[in-house]
Parts: structure tokens; C-alpha cells; sequence
């Protein structure tokens, strides 16, 4: 019966059978000394018999193997053991060197980010690069588990749609049996809607944006959380369920994968409840300050003030994590609700530099939102907008929520630099495959 | 501070706030009573005060009322307490009648499907509507609970894609900044790779289909559990997986959830393991005896057929979800494995008369593989399919997994007569909105 290289510690003197793949091949003194890998992680195995060691003759890494022998305790092999006697049995033998290295840790991979995703199939091999998305996979289940204590109900909502939330030129846009479709930019009419039946609802699920941008920013393709809750007395309610979940997921992700993410070294995480908040006008002040610049003619937040502010409340809050409030009202979409006339009742949540979600209370007066789709330019005759309006005009309570950036929030909390490096296959202006 | 109403029964003989819908108003005796619903459920309040029922004058259902009153133990009632005296604040007022009725049991509902999901954002507030919603969303928490449980990692794969996987003529297509694209119709070709790095991985996630039929099995966008799992013996492994996935989610549901299931009348579960296993042959053969029909014309299973083996699996095995094992070789997709020259190990997983699954052990040796790309009409050269093919080249062990129809198990789980119903805003070839 085949083992887990992870439990071999369990089995030191007995005989055992594991399977997975060659990972590293070398010669010492006279040995042959192979790793393999398997989903629980690496075994070290001493091969002495020429009979055997002739088996991965012309062989490379990848090849699938059994191996059968006998667990030792080996203080110098990872893990501290390793297998003797070992017998093996060729299962997919592999006749090719991989295109990518996949035995070193992250920090030393020398290839450029194009080659690795050209590879990308191969490149996961490498039990770091895998390990980012244990770690995302991790802080998904996290954010579901947050969210089931707190009453929300997960949902599905279309990606196929006749609108775009938003509107604006960043739309995919396809025939649909005849009719022209979008790719939805966000579920955010749906959820809106939803948040009448079940008050409090989430989605994990992709959105799409034609973003002509190469950045360490852009991708096409996006994983976004989608959070909307209703019954809130006012903006901060919605601030604060964010805050308690980042703040639970980020120091629950720590409490199960430390090992994990020091050996990613990732940063040491600082934050603390209730994070700080630090109104858009104060951050352009304290940042212009401190950097000697005139940001009076700043409307939004510049990368580097988003940077700064969040090395600034880490220093005096001892949080990296800050809401930037009072966005101006300029910037405010038609389904955000005004504070007064110069901001709006919303806040970035910004993470070590990056936003991570904007977090408003929407607008739930049927009479202001239409209002405010008119000076969108949208009409509110609109068919494509039609259920939307239904679900105010027959009662929807005050509400807020925010979409979230998974992609971003796994990138920061690893530290990786860029956004693609924490999504499996990225999509890019450039990248369509793999 | 709000309480919800479901917590009422912990408070009576207090004086207590709830916030939520206006569900239902009628006057009895005098007085007037009134259903009110947040996400808890509904409580019934008392109203005497004529200068308190002034207050909804007007008024209509889904007008948001704070309701502060004395929770009073009143068996008649449903839930058996009702609010007296009660104080009423208008949050949101609705001056307009709803477009459905939201006040009947899902069977007693007068409206066509057509009319419900073009007032969908309203429908859903009834509360049988919304139960079929409560369920998928407890569904999928089993589901991923139980892939958890069994070392599978949770992955998230591009939607846009350069091919589509299996090719056809049912794939939506699109511009990418200048390139063609496809909408994934399933995450096939990236969860294999996947298993190179993981060896069971599994993702909840759209999946688009351009099906030009109009008919109760039918949508352009469904929500699909694919999962993947390598260093299989054989395909047994895999159909155990599913099935033991299958009567973990079923049996869990019903623990967690017999009353609402038997609220919306959904048919009470028989289920045991192992599931019965018929192959195609012996089921068109069983059939055709019964039936008296002459069934060695047919490759597939009818619709028919797939109906007639549940019922008799049910009378005769005690189990409603049936394996159909040896699906024919004619019908084999290319990354499939052959059995032998006439069929393939690959499976349908029947439950309540539908297919829920394909479960097929893939094909795992690189020059099969690619011999049967080509037998497909796919070049192996093909550069949209190079990331796939090296991933087999550099190694992959023995594997199968399913693509599961999360929609369709909604649907059959709950006993509705259309996929549709477990979907919050379906699409197909007449509907992209709302």
C-alpha cells in the first residue's frame, strides 16, 4: 500500500512502498541519492544496488516512480529520514530534461516571469511555487469559513450579462445567439439584488476587465470575493465586517502555514483591530508633508502615497492594513452613496501598498439612484438595468459591501511582486495561453 | 439593537427590535396583523394603535419596517410567538404592489418560469423560492468540506482560454485584444496538468456552454465541480471517490437540513453504498426486456433509459444513483483511456434519472495521448495545446476525475422539474437578462 513521504516518520524501521515523481538525482560517494516527491512533500532514498541504479538509466526528472525500502532515521536527509534498500519500479518514465528548474527555492529561480508561465505546467512543480497556491487555497477556505459565521449565504451569479456593471471601455463583449453579451466586470447588480433575499451574501468566482495595461498590476482575468450585506446602520459597519475578516484570515493563514509562509518569505505580519483610518484628504496632507510635495492637485491616492501611508500607519498604528476614507465624490459610481458634496460614503482597504477592495455603503434610495444613473449616463429605462430597479423600488434596506481582490490579497500577504506570480495561469494583453 | 427573528423564541416577555420586510398585512377582528421577514425566517406582529397602522397606509409588500414590540408566546402563530404592541418605523418605504406574489409554497406558484425569472429579483424573496438557495449554498459546503477532508487543493483556472478543450461547435467566442478567445467550456485541460503538481486539486467554477437548445436540461452557463486526482490503481478509485463524494454531500444535507428539505417536498433520499454498477450494455439489455423495445441500435443511454435504470436500481439495490460503466468507445473523448476496443473506462453517474458526471480514468501515456489527439483532428502541435501535452511528456501518473454538474444536483437533490430553478439567474437562448 502506497505511503505519504509525509508520514514516513510514523514507519522509521519498517518497509514501505511510496510513489511520485523523480525530483532531484545525484552521485556521492559512490551512491546514487534521488528524491522523490509526492503531494505530502519530498523523501530522500539511497539506491546501492547497480541493478536498481541501471533502472533510471537515460531517465530524468518527472519520471513517475515507486520506490520500496526501508524507512531510517537520517538526521542529514530532509526530514530526517530517509529510505535504504531501495527497490525501484518505473511507472512513467520520462526521456527529457525539464525546460525549467524546479529544485530551487523562489527567491533563486533565474528564469524571467515569461519563461516560467510558458512552462508554467512544470514550473508548479518546483514545491515552493506549489506552495503559494497551498497557501492561497488555505486563505480561500479561511475567507469562507469567516463568512459562514457570519450568516452569509454563498452565490452564483452570471458571467454572461447584457450589461456591464459599469459600463466604460474595459468590457469583453461577444455574440450571444445573436444578441451582444459581456463578460460581467463584477456581480455587483446581482449581489445588490440578492442582498433582498438573504441580507448577507458572498461570491468567490472570476471577473473579466479588457485591460489594455502591462503591469505588474493588470491581468484580464481576476479572482474576486464579493461581499454585500444589508441591515447596516451605517458606513462603518461595512468597514468593520471587512476589517474583522482580513484581520481573522490574515492571522488565522499565520496561525496554520507559518512554516509555509517564512519558508516563502513572506513578511511577518503586523495588524491589529480596529485598523486605522485616515481620510484621503489627511493622507494627502501627512504625505506631502513628510515627502516635501504639493498633492493639492490630487484627486485619488498615487501608487506611492498608497505605499506610503500604509508604511506610515505600520510605524505609528503598528497596522499594514488601512482603510483611506472619504474617497471624493468625483470618482464615485452611480450605486455608491455621497457623504456630502465633495466625498463619498466609501474607503479603500489598502494592504502593504496595494488596494485590496473599495468599500462603500451603496446608495438604496430608489429616487437618489436613479438620480445618479441618469448623471452616469445610464438610463434608468434601460432594459439591461430593469430587475435591478425592480429590487428598490420594492425595498432594499441600507447596504454596503466591497469586491475584494484575491489575487492581490494572496500576492501581499506572501510578498510576492507581482500579481500574476499568484494566479495559476495569468491572462495578460499579452497571454492567452497557457 | 436589532435582533433577528429567529432568536425571538429566547426573548419572550421582552421588549425587543427587529428590522426586516413587510411580508404580508391583513386585518382580522380589528385588528391588524402583519408578517414580517428578515433573513432568520418571519415573525407575525399584532398592531393596534391606529395611529401605528396609519403608518402603512399605502404601503405595500417589501416596504422595510423596524418593528419594536413585546414578544408574546401565541400558539396560533407561526413559530409560536407574535410581537404586541407594537411600534412600527417606515426604513424604506414601497408605494408600488409586487409583480409576483411572494407569499406561496414553490408548488402553489402561479406564474410561469418565464414570468418568475423576468421578476426574478422579487421572486427569490419568497421564502420556499429562496430555501432551493439556502440548499446549493449548504451543498457546496458539504462538497468542499468532503474534498478537504480528502487532501484535494482548491484550485482557480482561466475561463478565457485559446481552445476550447474538447473543440466543437458549442463554444462562445471572442475578441482578446486582437486574438480570438473561448469561453472555458470546463477547466479539463489545466486540472490535469494541475495533478502533475498536486495530484487532487478540484475547482467550483463557471463554465459556458453555446447551446442552441431550449429545453428543461439546457443552459449556456452552468456551475461545474471538476476534480482530479492522480496515483489512482485504476478507475475503480476514482468512481469510489465520487460516489463516496456524492453519499457524504446527500446523506449530510439531509442531516443538516431535513426540514427545509421537506418543506419544498423534495423526495425523501435511498441511497447506499456501494452504488450499483450496470454497463451500458446490461442497462440497454434490462431495458429493452422491460420495455419490450429493441435497444441494440442505441450507442448512448436514452433520456428514457437514464430514468428506467434509477427507478430500478432504486427497487432493486436500494440506491437512487447508479454508475454506468463502459460507456462506448465511439462517444470517448481524446484525453479519455480506452477499455478495450469497444469501450472506455469511463462512467455516468445517474442520480434521480440524470447524469450528474462523466467519470472517466484519462489517458495518461504521452504517445497514446497524442495518437488520439490526432484520431480527433487536434494537431499536436498545436501551440494552444503545448502547455498540456508537456506536462504528459514531463510526467504524469495515472489519473481520472469528474466534471460534476453542481446545478443539476441542485436541481435533482431537491426534486425541481428544471434545471433552471437551481440556478438565480439562469441564461440559455432566449434569456441574458436579468
Amino acid at each position: 500500500m502506497r505511503l505519504l513521504t509525509k508520514d514516513l516518520n510514523d514507519h522509521v524501521g519498517e518497509d514501505v512502498r511510496v510513489e511520485g515523481w523523480l525530483h532531484k538525482k545525484r552521485l556521492l560517494g559512490g551512491l546514487t541519492f534521488i528524491n522523490l516527491r509526492d503531494r505530502g512533500g519530498i523523501v530522500q532514498a539511497v539506491i546501492k544496488d547497480k541493478s536498481e541504479v541501471d533502472k533510471l538509466k537515460g531517465l530524468h526528472i518527472g519520471t513517475v516512480l515507486a520506490l520500496e525500502g526501508k524507512v531510517v532515521s537520517e538526521s542529514r536527509a530532509p526530514g530526517g529520514i530517509e529510505l535504504h534498500d531501495t527497490k525501484i519500479e518505473i511507472m512513467v518514465p520520462v526521456t527529457q530534461e525539464p525546460p525549467v528548474e524546479i529544485d530551487k527555492p523562489l527567491s533563486h529561480r533565474p528564469e524571467n516571469l515569461d519563461t516560467l508561465f510558458e512552462h508554467r505546467s512544470i514550473g508548479l512543480r518546483n514545491v515552493s511555487e506549489a506552495k503559494v497556491f497551498l497557501v492561497r487555497s488555505v486563505l480561500l477556505k479561511l475567507i469562507r469559513q469567516f463568512l459562514y459565521d457570519h450568516d452569509f449565504v454563498e452565490i452564483q451569479t452570471p458571467k454572461l450579462v447584457a450589461n456591464a456593471a459599469e459600463g466604460g471601455a474595459e468590457v469583453f463583449k461577444l455574440d450571444y445567439f445573436g444578441k451582444q453579451a459581456s463578460l460581467a466586470q463584477s456581480p455587483q447588480l446581482y449581489k445588490q439584488v440578492m442582498v433582498g433575499v438573504f441580507e448577507r451574501v458572498f461570491e468567490i468566482g472570476p471577473a473579466f476587465r479588457a485591460e489594455p495595461s502591462a503591469t505588474t498590476r493588470h491581468v484580464s482575468e481576476v479572482t474576486m470575493l464579493d461581499i454585500e450585506m444589508a441591515f447596516i446602520k451605517d458606513h462603518d459597519d461595512v468597514l468593520n465586517m471587512v476589517q474583522d475578516l482580513l484581520y481573522y484570515v490574515l492571522t488565522k493563514v499565520w496561525e496554520q502555514q507559518a512554516d509555509t509562509l517564512r519558508e516563502l518569505k513572506a513578511p511577518e505580519l503586523v495588524l491589529k483591530t480596529p485598523f486605522p483610518r485616515y481620510s484621503m484628504q489627511n493622507i494627502h496632507e501627512l504625505y506631502g508633508e513628510a515627502n516635501k510635495k504639493d498633492m493639492s492637485g490630487e484627486i485619488d491616492l498615487t501608487p506611492d502615497e498608497e505605499r506610503w501611508i500604509c508604511e506610515y500607519a505600520k510605524e505609528h498604528d503598528g497596522c499594514e492594513a488601512v482603510f483611506a476614507t472619504d474617497l471624493p465624490k468625483s470618482k464615485m459610481k452611480f450605486y455608491h452613496m455621497s457623504k456630502d458634496d465633495n466625498s463619498a460614503r466609501s474607503a479603500d482597504l489598502l494592504f502593504r501598498g496595494l488596494e485590496l477592495a473599495t468599500v462603500p455603503q451603496r446608495e438604496h434610495r430608489y429616487d437618489v439612484l436613479t438620480e445618479q444613473m441618469k448623471g452616469s449616463g445610464i438610463s434608468s429605462d434601460d432594459p439591461a438595468y430593469k430587475f435591478y430597479l425592480e429590487a428598490f423600488k420594492h425595498g432594499l434596506p441600507p447596504h454596503g459591501g466591497c469586491g475584494f481582490g484575491v489575487d492581490r490579497l494572496v500576492e501581499k500577504t506572501i510578498g510576492l511582486g507581482n500579481i500574476k506570480e499568484a494566479i495559476l495561469f495569468p491572462r495578460d494583453i499579452n497571454r492567452l495561453t497557457p
